[in-house]
């Protein structure tokens, strides 16, 4: 279904109200818009509305935006977050020496599957320079060591800066990153990291899950953020696992669940299909 | 497949060692016995070797199965746990409020799905009398608090004794089983949990999985163990969720993963499918 | 999150129009009512607008059900359904000899997981009359033959009809319904039948899917309509199956998604989740 | 779990004997062989016993395989089929249009994750040499027209014939191959297609799947033979849908399944896990 005529997708959210859909709407047909998709929730114990509205509008299509986002904060006093459809966003991919991730966002971004650019791609290691560069990338390898840290995350943030990129990927970067670079990272940040019943923290968790003998392993797509171990959750991902599956077996598993997890996750962000509040997410989907 | 004719089923581990296939087999071909299912399974990091045979012994059964236990343990060096098809053990089921897993386990021994009879039902609640009564079982009211816990547990442990119950179910039991118990229970106990990812202990979880925003959510039946907060896991289940579960859709899909994981646990012990050694399980479904 | 106040719940489908969610949240609030769900879709190919409102009334419940109703198809154009939280429906259960989804079915309405009342059984053989009388139940046995069918069938639908059934559920009834009792029964109808990749029609599937070698095997619960072999689908599960299981494994997880498949769908039918259109489902969960 | 031991596996299928795993175990062992893992299965139905065994031999790898053949054929009057790790295969990609299942299988094939190299792609279309000729690969583009098929598919067998492919991989490749191909093909062919339930044979089956409201998608991975319109079914893999995907969101998840059950039919060929009898297999995964 290839729409030629322009889209605009906005994602509000605010205090809950009466009528609140009835406005939104009737703003839209009011002015000639022809509404798409048209998707909401309430979180009733919060009391707080979020919708996600996809719709043609009659006239122009910047001045649309314009007024709609005037409307969606001065009217309904929420926030409002606005995209156009013929609007391709940049990303940044940091990476470390996995290259399932990487490879399949490549492909992906490459092929319009995912509707973003990858605009340079970082790492701490030479490992997937060829990779990058195959698909024609800038690769900017980084290493990071405890003495150099805040001099490595100052020159990623100033290559993320200035390329434009308005989300990171995390595609398997094996390094935390600080509070101080989530905290002037110019754009939002996912991750993805494995996840197990029972948890497992620290080192070679799959080896301690196969020792535990857990029967699911999974994997867990979400925002980095600095406040919190772990931001929003985005997407999570199962496998079955059993006694006749050993370590590699898990870690094979692991990497399926990873690469669909993460590719997800893009996906619906870039779409502008996740709204978060109160360290979780609202999914359009 | 209805048989008729009485089957041996075989539960063998012990150290690995050359050829013991080649043995194991052979002793029960040379004594005429015909092999209807042999699963096997080695953990080549722990050196254990691991068995669960089926078979038609051509002479008397109990003759043969004290033969073969007497060759497993002095020729092979290894445990082995005997069962024969016609026999139909007794079970104890503990519950308290909750009826979704009793009601379950009830309707499938009645069935004969799963291939056991519960010998008695204990709770520390009434309210589950009327369902127990209903299909005809003897239902023990045991009432725990802090101060009379030995007690009751010394009451529950001398019915489960009398019982002859060769398994404890411990169907939404809602009472953390003493060490002292779990020490003196004749039978082994299994007992089925939510799981969610990350995990939420104390109280109200699902309420906690629902303010964190889980993607998934999911239930663990597991054999219960007094050296450890949780034993050897048998069946890991979990159901997808979105921001449009509330906390009682979390609930309500909870449920329905406790139903079939303690379901499907119980039907795998029952079966003699369940090996366990170093905290886990292998099983051979 | 018991809710003392009584709700109304509409599903409404109609022609879908500019405005439309706008008017009919607007005519709610306007009486003073509370929304708490609501949800909506939109067949933009067929052009009907679909949605399913749940929300406490400010006024008298009957008043408000018999103004909505009028507002819907006056104003709106639509058609409405309604149906208000403090009724239990009846449902009549037809059964063969399976008794899986038969005792799950027992135990979701006695418990109120599913929130209605088997008010008959009806059957074509007497070996589910136990387990039915077990739960109090007046139990039918009407054999069918090719004979007499037309007789069966006509004091099938006697009974229905005097029961006050507002559903029928065929869990697991063995035999084909004709166009005659589908045109005449009062209620609509549940079926639930085994499903394969691919399909295999005729006499023993199970055999057949076992022949094939298939790594999935599946149920469907569906209404069952008259001019079509197979109604509108309400819900698909599937599992998994490997070599190592054999025919009866088949049929044991066969089963297990049979009476998953038709509580659920049984339970989204009772909570009003399901409109009907063109041979297919929107199902409001 | 690098291993620096070349390992042998085989894969034994025929009628079944007493003491048969007695035998193969004990030939390995007698000849100082370690066996590092052993599945086997028996269709008890047809009497026929499968086993993969992988093992280190004690001598020279060569050797030790042609002794083993010979033990296997002569002695156990099994067929065999060996392969040692260190081999890495050729395998022969055919493509059209679209790059899904291609692409994955590029990177798979080049990061070793899959253990194969492809050496040669073969297209109906122009399409994708770009992308071919990123990872450096040779792209025959070979246009099929009715009037042309048994020349280009001539063409097509020589150049698989003289490429040295040991596998056939139809990555989306949108013709259909003639018995006379699959007869005169040098080595066997995987397949991918979409499988719904209920089936939609002929065009546009994702808008026919939509118009009929399925909750569920499917694909299967297959190996293509020519005497049935559906071969040996290795992978089988699903998705839920609901009302809210539309026809995109089909054809979107219906990729996600064709890459994934591709890829791991392709694998699991390659690892010489898959043995096939009666149009099915047995996979010892």
């Amino acid at each position: 279904m290839e729409l030629k005529e322009e889209r605009i997708v906005a994602l509000l959210h605010g205090k809950d109200r009466a009528g609140i859909v009835a406005r939104v709407s009737g703003w839209i047909y009011a002015r000639g818009g022809n509404i798409l998709h048209a998707d909401q929730h309430r979180d009733r114990q919060e009391g707080i509305f979020f919708q996600r509205l996809e719709w043609i509008p009659a006239g122009d299509v910047s001045e649309e935006m314009r007024l709609f986002a005037e409307f969606a904060e001065k009217d309904l006093e929420m926030q409002a977050t606005l995209s156009r459809s013929s609007h391709r966003p940049k990303i940044a991919v940091m990476v470390s020496k996995f290259e399932h991730c990487f490879g399949d966002m490549l492909l992906r971004c490459r092929s319009g599957e995912i509707n973003c650019d990858i605009s340079l791609v970082i790492s701490n290691h030479e490992d997937l320079r060829g990779l990058s560069e195959m698909f024609g990338l800038p690769y900017h390898c980084i290493p990071v060591s405890k003495e150099n840290k805040p001099e490595a995350e100052a020159k990623e943030l100033d290559l993320i800066g200035k390329s434009g990129a308005e989300l990171v990927v995390m595609a398997r970067y094996m390094q935390i990153l600080s509070p101080y670079f989530l905290d002037n990272c110019p754009a939002p940040v996912i991750n993805i990291h494995h996840s197990f019943l029972p948890a497992f923290a620290g080192a070679n968790p799959y080896n301690r899950a196969y020792e535990r003998g857990v029967k699911l392993i999974g994997a867990t797509a979400h925002y980095a953020t600095k406040d919190l171990d772990e931001g929003p959750i985005i997407v999570q991902k199962v496998a079955t696992v059993s006694h006749r599956d050993n370590v590699d077996d898990l870690k094979r598993k692991g990497r399926e669940l990873e690469r669909e997890s993460l590719a997800q996750a893009v996906r619906l962000h870039i779409e502008s299909r996740i709204l978060t509040y109160k360290n979780k997410t609202v999914i359009f989907d």
